[in-house]
């Protein structure tokens, strides 16, 4: 069973899953992300997964069987679940938790496509929805303190499986990254009286040598201290810090902005391996002035190195500035069968 | 010319340095670490690397010329350099320095080997030596305030090249991850009145259910909270909290532990990818009371996913028990050729 595991000296999690091992493709030499056999998230193939949690269905179809758009399942190897109920153990340098919360695969589509380009905006938009209504649920689970909806598209991105498809892992605790990044926003928001993040917005704006695009709703940007050659953040205009606050006129939008961020990058990068990543605040936080949701595009085109594991520090070979200029003059590349998955959703 | 810069919101730094974008086989779809040209690493193409820093060599050769064992030479496409003059510029969000620091490379041997298990003990003893000498040669420009060491193996740990080296990376900055590990091993050193590490390592050696092997100078041990599959590390028994005060003995004992550990997980999990890094102490700083070296040794099974980059929370799917009860039972592979490069050293 899965289990939490802090480390003895500083504040950080790791969660041990030894039934993860078990998963298939996730070997050391794996050398494609395409399975072998029938592909478990086509439609029709819905026996191959686990029983689904929601989706996005026609009128009229079954729960488990064909007739859904987007399609809820908890992940069939989960890092985490919420039946534990073992004690905390350990004593002074070994603290483990049970290996509480969820890890659900969100499928994107009933067609075996690769890419979020692939899908229509609109349908890509309910995808966006269905985030929210995730996260909307979870926190409902007063035991689950943050979730991390994520893609991983490529094998080099950690992807397992070729079919568009998303994951999001709740957790019972804030996790290092997020709690570092709150703090400093809450300090910067006493110092300055505002969200840094929409201060830091107007700035990106007025100065544009680091935006990609801007949309009524959004502002997509290479950030100043890119860790990722080509590393490009979506951000709301208007202060939000949940995700799951988002009106529907600015997800229509969002799906319009991702596609054209990812579709772009694709095009110029020739469909780079890349993960995203939704920022959102903690599950069950009240919305907070100091910070600020986004979505994270992070392609990955070089290999973290020795380096970078043992000091948190990134040599990024491609200037934000530079990154930002090519991706504004890129156009998005968008695969031929799109007309009939738009006919369809 | 490289340049830092921080985070808006974090304490972070990150190096953006164009000129690396152009060093071979550093490129999105790189298939092979195997250069095409001859190998600027190895005895009698001393020209294609820049002039030589230090090297052992046999006596009456000349420098930049064959007859070294030992070689260190600045990375030609480095990510940092010493002679950065520019002042520091910014504003409130956008804070860059000059991309000051070192980018060294240590060229283990003058023959075209792959790992540290095709070098004789000794021979790979006088790469540590190598080690401690350059560490106190930086440590004399007071602008250098940590020094990095650190392999990467294999084409999906970061390597662009074959031929066994290691890199040094010196910084005009104390990273964020060694920050965090200080702050956090001296509020532990005053709580409890001793270095934790010291504390820790006796607990695990009388558990001995995470030890990988014991000598009388060190203990190597798959940490408790490992981030990584098979993670291991290499800690010195006797408190130090800087690797340059190692002493003749325990480093030809550390020789023979690393090659152990490493020819181990090349036998156990057939030639894997992996980097290693030496964690000392800041380079200014005196004999730390809280701080411990050690050589963290990383196999690179799995790829880190959008999950991981947004919370720093990893995900390991093998326990480290059970990663030590097989490095325990596993033997290392050596190299055939071997038994010429010990004749040699």
């Amino acid at each position: 069973m899965p289990e939490w595991r802090k480390d003895p000296i500083i504040e950080r999690w790791v969660v041990i899953a030894p039934n993860r091992g078990a998963r298939p493709h996730d070997v050391a030499h794996a050398t494609t992300a395409r399975s072998a056999g029938p592909c478990p998230f086509c439609e029709g193939n819905e026996e191959e997964t686990t029983q689904e949690i929601a989706a996005c269905r026609e009128s009229g179809t079954q729960e488990n069987g064909p007739g859904w758009r987007v399609r809820v399942v908890p992940n069939k190897y989960p890092a985490l679940t919420l039946n534990e109920a073992t004690p905390p153990s350990g004593d002074a340098f070994h603290q483990a938790m049970p290996g509480l919360g969820a890890h659900e695969v969100i499928v994107e589509s009933p067609r075996h496509v690769r890419g979020i380009v692939d899908l229509s905006e609109d349908h890509f938009r309910e995808v966006l929805e269905v985030y929210r209504r995730r996260l909307l649920e979870l926190r409902t689970d007063p035991r689950l303190l943050y979730a991390a909806i994520f893609k991983n598209v490529g094998e080099a991105a950690g992807a397992s499986l070729e079919h568009a498809h998303s994951q999001l892992i709740a957790l019972p605790l804030v996790p290092r990254q997020v709690r570092d990044e709150l703090a400093a926003a809450l300090a910067l928001y006493r110092q300055r009286g505002r969200c840094a993040y929409c201060e830091l917005l107007e700035v990106e704006s007025a100065a544009a040598a680091r935006v990609v695009l801007q949309t009524p709703h959004f502002v997509a940007l290479c950030p100043y201290a890119s860790r990722f050659a080509y590393e490009t953040w979506v951000l709301p205009r208007r202060h939000a810090s949940r995700f799951e606050s988002i009106a529907p006129a600015a997800e229509a939008d969002l799906a319009g902005v991702l596609q054209q961020v990812v579709g772009r990058m694709e095009n110029l990068l020739d469909y780079p391996a890349y993960n995203y990543l939704v920022r959102t605040a903690p599950l069950q936080e009240v919305e907070l002035p100091h910070d600020h949701w986004r979505i994270e595009v992070f392609p990955r085109l070089a290999k973290t190195a020795g380096f970078e594991w043992g000091t948190d520090v990134f040599i990024n070979t491609v200037s934000p500035e530079t990154a930002a200029a090519r991706l504004r003059e890129a156009t998005p590349l968008r695969a031929a069968a799109l007309e009939t998955a738009a006919a369809r959703c």
